[in-house]
């Protein structure tokens, strides 16, 4: 654990740091990161997050009404954005690059700690843990895994009736099956092998000798 | 939950029943599993599943050390066997067959029990109960999944190259996922949605005009 400035052997109680606004925000939203990733859900307290952003617990209270939106918070701020897919010209490479972003959300701090909270905290906690994943990392991600296919119809490296919600999930899918059952953490040779063995086979238009990038 | 026949208004400890071997055992662990349905593990006691069982504590101690040794087993007695993946002729009609299983396995009383005893356990137990549900789902589905991409591209309605790792887990990942992600219970039609625009697609051969079992 990070030993701040004043737990030294001073006996003054800390004085907070003079900082304002965001730059504030963004230090607490840190602390309760760290504290998440050292204590848990169970052992995170606003007190321990004040002190940990070298501020008193009325600082943290006055953003914050509860434990649940300090860290709902966090978590989001912590995520990295999916906001677009850039067109590198063929479905394989957009996929390639898009998948390595789904993968390094999930394993980014933010989201290693999402999902052990989601295995710590109580079931209407756990709901509204569940809506970050959702509007954070599923429908961003989904959203953007159907506007490269749908790319890709357009190219003609992509057959027409292959826009479905189904298909959208295969990647989501293997990325969160593999990592649960065998504990994997998506190497990128891995994502490049699924592009190659799943997702450029399936999406290939009907009547094609080879998959599109193929041999 | 179920009332038993001593619990009236006699003041008689309970008789137990005098039944041996398999027919006690299975008694025994038919409690365990509907007491992980109604109180889950953590409320889980040896006394609870004696009682519900009708035998005495030293019956269920004599056979399982612990509570984890008797739950392990309960779980595993639920669960549907994955067996054998019966020839229909054409890889569609034996995918359908297989997932509906896998669904079975998944949503019978022990998978969802085994789920939630996941959630609910400490580390260590979790690992163990992890393991149930790779020697008792995961693997034996795999090499069901393996068997009939095999027969498929013996028969020629799949292409030669499908069979690996990667093309054999996304119907689990997609079992799982959007059982998790959207609390889908995959009814038969989904399961064929599925088998249509995924497998079905991602298995053609090469060539191929049209999906193997399409219009």
């Amino acid at each position: 654990m990070a030993t701040s400035r004043w737990t030294g052997t001073e006996q003054a109680p800390p004085v907070p740091l003079r900082r304002r606004g965001p730059v504030l925000e963004r230090a607490i939203l840190d602390a309760a990161l760290e504290q998440l990733s050292t204590v848990g859900w169970s052992g995170l307290t606003m007190e321990g997050v004040a002190a940990g952003a070298q501020t008193g617990k009325a600082a943290v209270y006055r953003r914050w009404p509860s434990k649940e939106d300090l860290v709902a918070d966090a978590l989001e701020a912590g995520l990295p954005t999916l906001d677009e897919a850039v067109d590198h010209g063929c479905v394989r490479e957009d996929l390639f690059q898009l998948c390595r972003r789904v993968r390094d959300a999930m394993f980014s701090r933010s989201g290693v700690a999402l999902r052990s909270v989601l295995y710590e905290c109580d079931a209407a906690t756990a709901e509204r843990f569940h809506g970050v994943i959702v509007d954070r990392v599923v429908e961003p991600s989904t959203q953007l895994f159907r506007e490269v296919v749908h790319r890709g119809v357009q190219r003609g490296d992509v057959r027409a009736d292959a826009v479905c919600e189904l298909v959208l999930d295969v990647v989501p899918g293997l990325l969160m099956y593999r990592s649960k059952v065998c504990g994997s953490e998506w190497p990128d040779k891995d994502i490049a092998e699924m592009i190659d063995r799943v997702m450029v086979p399936l999406l290939r238009p009907y009547g094609s000798r080879q998959a599109p990038g193929g041999p």
